[in-house]
């Protein structure tokens, strides 16, 4: 991989506790923020005084590049929201454009892999993949930025559904809906795989081995048959959404299984 | 539900867009916080000046209430953390502890119960449970305190593992298990549930109801089948652990795919 390629790491960013779990590339971040459905994107409130409590909201989203001439570079993450809510009234309410460029946001995804079972509770862990980024977030106002938001972000919960809807949207139906871009200024992913790691004095306790069994409950999420809404006329669901289904069950639960057997980053 | 089964409205708690899907009572907010397994925890960095950044760790935990008489009285949330991460450093370096009753931090938990696929992108929306609490952050120094977090946090993650491993921790464990308490301040959940919405002219369109299929594809955590580890020497997975992955994946199922049919917060 190249440098280009990997996130710099600032104070910020730099995973300080187990370094190894730690990774920066590109690639890894945006998977991540890509496979998790929902994201929970954190912010300051206006005034820490009255309200020292940080917000959080949980959002639809996924990565983005609109503005850049290569289709690779991930610049962005997009995000589903209503003009209306605290977060997208922060820009013109609290922070000015000439102080910061941008509201401060965090954005977290978390896949759960596995629960994983030691002899000792101390041991127990679970497998995951975490992303945290940080970045500056803009309410979206040109027109086709925001479609080709609105497009991925359709087509990251679900594979080709834009195509198979009603679109465009009508002017209305673009007036009222909330895009955020959020401009990425950092970004870290923490990875947990493997099995249980236990201290030598359990692993030759002979008692506490022949009773306590030690392993891996993978986890990961599950998407059912689709049920027809009351007003649905299509006979039988659509061969893109079924497959869509099964490649989702298939690669997570593949995933979920493989990280018991992946050596790294397993302390 | 009585009214000191429900938490306080505070304008920070208070959900603004859709009331209709706010809820905030107790069990409620409790079992989305329960039945997550990973939370998501945000603070405020020590120096907005130098880092205007909220932050965020994914963390296990669970509600408990170690100093209540009553046994359904939650009073916190109890996070299994690290004494040398960023978050339980905050209450030392920054916080003074006469200023404010601890470290504000805001947790997030939200389950993703289906991907709801409308006529049009507009209306495409998720069923979902999501929980946020606000609350005051403390290291746990009390020793039956934190074996009490200890139990409650691993069984949370899977039922009777507690009794079935080697306990007590020694004190070396102890002393490098981080185990923080957050006192809850202001909680609230917010639940959406139903089938697709549409608008008339769309349901009306006849091309576009025999072309676009419409209703809810359900989704749930679902567990696999344990992995024994290397040093595993229990010939079989035990019944408490069989038992407890065949129930939690009927009951996250059916409680995804019962969403589809309640009439609530559809909007």
């Amino acid at each position: 991989m190249s440098e280009l390629e990997e996130y710099q790491k600032t104070p910020r960013s730099t995973v300080n506790r187990l370094k190894k779990r730690a990774v920066y590339d590109h690639d890894t971040v945006h998977n991540i923020i890509d496979s998790v459905p929902v994201l929970h994107v954190s912010f300051v409130p206006v005034s820490l005084e009255d309200d020292p409590f940080p917000a959080t909201l949980p959002m639809l989203g996924c990565t983005g590049s609109f503005t850049s001439e290569s289709p690779d570079a991930v610049l962005s993450i997009y995000l589903h929201g209503y003009v209306s809510s605290r977060l997208m009234k922060l820009p013109a309410s609290n922070v000015s454009e000439e102080e910061l460029p941008g509201t401060p946001v965090c954005i977290a995804a978390t896949h759960l892999d596995g629960l994983v079972l030691a002899l000792t509770p101390f041991h127990h862990s679970c497998n995951y993949r975490s992303a945290i980024v940080h970045g500056w977030a803009h309410i979206v106002t040109n027109s086709a930025e925001k479609i080709y938001a609105l497009e991925r972000i359709t087509d990251n919960m679900l594979s080709n559904r834009w195509e198979n809807t009603r679109v465009p949207p009508t002017k209305a139906e673009m007036d009222s809906t909330g895009v955020l871009r959020v401009d990425i200024v950092s970004a870290s992913a923490k990875v947990r795989a493997g099995g249980p790691s236990d201290d030598r004095p359990d692993l030759k306790d002979e008692e506490l081995t022949q009773r306590v069994w030690t392993g891996v409950v993978p986890s990961w999420i599950q998407y059912g048959e689709p049920i027809p809404g009351p007003n649905n006329h299509v006979g039988s669901v659509p061969d893109y959404i079924t497959k869509w289904v099964q490649w989702e069950n298939e690669k997570n639960g593949r995933q979920a299984r493989d990280a018991v057997f992946l050596e790294v980053n397993k302390k």
